[in-house]
């Protein structure tokens, strides 16, 4: 037997661009590091409250810096990624409160679906430019990821419960807690300590905290695979 | 003769800690990849003022963060980086504008030693917690990085000239029509086509942008050195 994994948090929601290219990152190395990735879907919109920043997109040059960052992210992590066209009402007024309370339902019943349902998401409001918000946009995700129909229903009429409501506003409290001014966050524990680390471009000083080996944002394994 | 080497411009500031990683890991890819990097010291302070930017550091939550980013990446990059005990005092009240003029006099006459005296200046202030804004630490910092006496006084004597401040006061306006809203950007021209990219966690998309391979911030020909 070898050494126990090291458990990784990632605190994302599926609003955050960055958030999507830290996830496939560690989609992608979990089956090649000894780690075991915890999603924790959580609420931007609270972590900023909550820590009084602001979205950088509101600073003119640094919405425009964005836009290239991300063109340029997308080929080198291999990410499907695209600015949605209405930029300030599909993020900043819309927002992703039901997608994120569907997202903690499925945390609690089927956590083996967490992953896919997220990334159909964020293919449809990062990616595709469409609707996340509303009940049959939530479904349509949910069952492109592999739920049946009456799975993901099943799910939908849970996101209102005190339950899940609650284990929302939890994860959101952990993350702020580990001191997040935004989204994602990945936080490891190395020898006893908490370590967390902002944004999708510390991946490399992760794998320098965990001992592991950085082989860029597209590993061997997964290029071998496409 | 192989292909003409790219040039890399790296707009920076003394007051910037991750100027100072962005500076040590293009030092050393400098005699690895086929590029040419040109130094451009700017000042921080009419960068922000020009974007409306905030220093990171004046929301809490991010001036804990940056410290502890800070102390990992020091290892990670292998750069002697330490926070100055008054962080308040000695980077937003006290300022680099006398430092950064001397680095643009030395980039107009002696620009062969524009590496050295950075580096001695950045470990003053981010190292060891020194003085760089009164004239005798200004030559301490260009005679440790070699300079005579007299090369560096002659130097300093220069900083109050009409050609010195509007050469740094035209840097710094080249870094804000790139798009800059902090320091360091690096800019480097691929295809005809200018990339702009912010901070130090962007040396790896550089590398995929030019086509060269990325080793980490410490590339193992350095490591051999040390």
């Amino acid at each position: 037997m070898g050494p126990v994994p090291r458990t990784l948090e990632l605190f994302y929601d599926v609003l955050s661009p960055y958030s999507w290219l830290g996830f496939e990152v560690l989609c992608r190395y979990q089956n090649i590091w000894n780690i075991k990735l915890q999603l924790r879907p959580s609420l931007l919109g609270g972590i900023m409250k909550d820590s009084g920043n602001k979205p950088p997109a509101m600073l003119p040059r640094k919405g425009q810096y964005l836009r290239e960052d991300i063109k340029l992210l997308r080929q080198h992590f291999q990410v499907p990624i695209e600015f949605p066209k209405d930029f300030f009402s599909t993020i900043l007024e819309k927002g992703s409160l039901s997608a994120m309370r569907f997202l903690t339902a499925l945390s609690l019943e089927h956590p083996e679906m967490l992953e896919k349902v997220s990334r159909e998401l964020w293919m449809r409001v990062w990616s595709r430019d469409e609707d996340i918000t509303e009940p049959q946009s939530i479904l349509a995700a949910a069952e492109k990821a592999g739920m049946s129909a009456e799975q993901a229903q099943g799910i939908l009429e849970k996101i209102s419960t005190p339950k899940v409501k609650n284990q929302l506003k939890e994860t959101t409290e952990a993350a702020c807690k580990y001191g997040a001014f935004g989204l994602p966050i990945t936080v490891v524990h190395v020898d006893g300590q908490p370590h967390m680390l902002f944004g999708s471009d510390r991946m490399e000083l992760l794998a320098y905290l965990l001992g592991e080996k950085w082989m860029g944002p597209v590993p061997p394994a997964v290029n071998a695979r496409i």
